[in-house]
């Protein structure tokens, strides 16, 4: 019996930071084999990834990863906590043993944190103040009832990933992995580790901070940034009312007039954002919103059950990993897409007609005849 | 009191032809002005006008227009009958007491004609054969009820205002000017008369067949065609249900389906309609359905009282002619856009939304801010 170790990821791009953390979950956990659930062509800041997700998926599967699975689209493009409970509920489904994440604060208990926070009262009085964001909220919240100081998004992740964790029935062993000193948008380059985020808007020095098995993928890749989506996020609210915009997830108290209002007038993506803007949201909620109503997204495919876990990438180890776990997992996998898992109404049409809107940039089918990404060695 | 000639045209762009046809319309009516009722920046057969409205409003007061007004957008965007049903009221709301149209068969007895069809039964048994045309099978009906020919779509149009007109409490006197043996996408060089789509698709031959009072405004103004709006309709049909796309006007039988899987493989509009043709539907048919699609318009809005005209344009005469009728022809009348006549539930709002639309590609604002071109001479 192959034992696995989970990893909850983006790889927006696969960086040397996302190789070392995969060697570290694999030998800090002892387990076999390593699985990604990551996300697919679309990522939780709300925004389009920068290589689609064959590209990211072939990157890890070089690196580290011995499987890689599609977070399904209605799991990747959440606020943070569904973020994290989806994306732990794909890896108990996969029949992870550990789920090993990336922190600043790895001596933290993550475990019992996690059965603190899953215990806590869903919608806290204190929640109604629209004066401040949701996220600023919730970290007073923690800092008073947990007594932790969460200065960095990745903790927030961590508990979230500890709190959906400690709801399943047979909870993961949880593997802190300590991220190397290098903040979440800064670089350091005595190490060559680099954030995605840094790379993302130095992409001419991205070189230096990738694996040498991923940089030539990258180098021909075509890259989609939101700059590019912009003409037909612009075009759409040019034509739409207030009541079709109320349709659109997290589309609420009113935000659908400013949007309709503001956009008449913006002249790009973040012009939009800047006039939009109030203290009761933050950028990632308006960027979210605005690539739910890009995509059509609408409250009732983003609240359905996510399924399937698309399998995007295999080595041979991951390969056996997958025959031994297929009987339980079955229903869950879904290794290609054909006119039936690719109907409008299957539970991944949701994700193709997504991808279509992914393509209009990228060029390139992303569903229909795509096959599983497999490195033999490994 | 003047005496007003009207005439129902979309100057697409405006030429030779018309500027003749506005002499002889002067001429055989021996009215004091003339009256022009001008689609805005759709057109009747589905397409974006190639010039805006204010260019070709200027085109037509500079050469023989007194007044021009904009159609409502849902008389413009019309299968022929209701096109010619919302051209004829609107000259009428004008005080009109002429209707001066262009046709190959200028001695049938349009009045006499126009009555009788206009007693027709609206929806004749036979129109349920769904392997035709509607144009066809009305063709086929015009021939065997009233005994006439109808082998151009000039007469069919002329025979669509003959019916409204007979349709009003005080009809109008119908004045057919006889159109130069040109035929309807043709060119005849030795009079410099050229047919407006031939000229839409030779524009560097423009020159030799329009005004000289229109060629410098021509050279200047951008040109707006299908090709340009494709990525929008392309990207809007990725991303609607067909329950959605029902709600567009005319988008019937089926057609809702046919468009969104046909459009996942187009390559342009053109492309688009020969996936989606049948016998049933004509390619005017199905480009104005993609046009309706492109702007949102959905069947109440479209069915809705076509009001108001917007004044483009006007020479002295004209605007003498503006007070004259101004008193009963007010509410109709709209001289300038502002945040309440432009408003989206105000009745020319849905002009200026589609009006946006037309802008991305114009670049050119349309309505706030714009004020009727006036031509002192005339």
């Amino acid at each position: 019996m192959l034992n696995a170790v989970g990893v909850i990821a983006e790889y927006n791009p696969f960086h040397n930071g996302h190789r070392y953390q995969l060697a570290e979950a694999r030998r800090l956990s002892g387990a076999d084999v390593t699985v990604v659930a990551m996300s697919g062509n679309y990522v939780q800041r709300g925004e389009p990834a920068l290589f689609d997700k064959w590209i990211r998926a072939q990157a890890a599967v070089a690196n580290g990863a011995d499987l890689v699975v599609e977070l399904p689209l209605n799991t990747a493009v959440q606020p943070a906590d569904r973020f994290a409970q989806g994306g732990v509920q794909a890896l108990a489904a996969l029949q992870c043993q550990a789920l090993a994440f990336g922190t600043e604060q790895p001596d933290l208990d993550y475990a019992d944190l996690g059965r603190q926070i899953a215990d806590l009262p869903a919608h806290p009085a204190g929640f109604v103040d629209y004066s401040q964001t949701y996220a600023t909220q919730l970290n007073t919240f923690y800092q008073e009832t947990l007594h932790v100081t969460l200065d960095d998004p990745n903790v927030i992740l961590a508990l979230g990933y500890a709190s959906a964790n400690a709801q399943l029935a047979q909870p993961l062993a949880l593997i802190p992995v300590p991220r190397v000193a290098v903040a979440h948008d800064a670089v350091q380059t005595r190490q060559q580790f680099a954030s995605a985020s840094w790379l993302r808007d130095h992409p001419a020095a991205m070189a230096d901070f990738v694996p040498a098995a991923a940089w030539p993928l990258y180098q021909t890749a075509q890259c989609s940034r939101w700059a590019d989506f912009w003409p037909y996020l612009h075009y759409r609210l040019l034509t739409m009312s207030p009541v079709e915009l109320r349709e659109i997830y997290q589309m609420t108290e009113g935000l659908e007039y400013r949007f309709i209002q503001q956009n008449r007038q913006a002249a790009s993506l973040t012009d939009l954002l800047k006039r939009v803007k109030t203290k009761r949201f933050t950028y990632s909620r308006l960027s979210r919103v605005s690539l739910y109503t890009l995509l059509a997204l609408h409250t009732d495919a983003m609240t359905q059950v996510a399924v399937p876990l698309r399998i995007l990438g295999f080595t041979s180890a991951g390969q056996r990993y997958l025959k031994q776990i297929r009987k339980a997992s079955g229903d869950t996998l879904l290794t290609r897409v054909n006119a039936q898992s690719g109907a409008d109404t299957a539970p991944y049409g949701l994700t193709v007609q997504a991808d279509r809107v992914y393509t209009l940039v990228n060029g390139t089918e992303q569903n229909f005849g795509r096959a599983p990404i497999r490195r033999e060695k490994g």
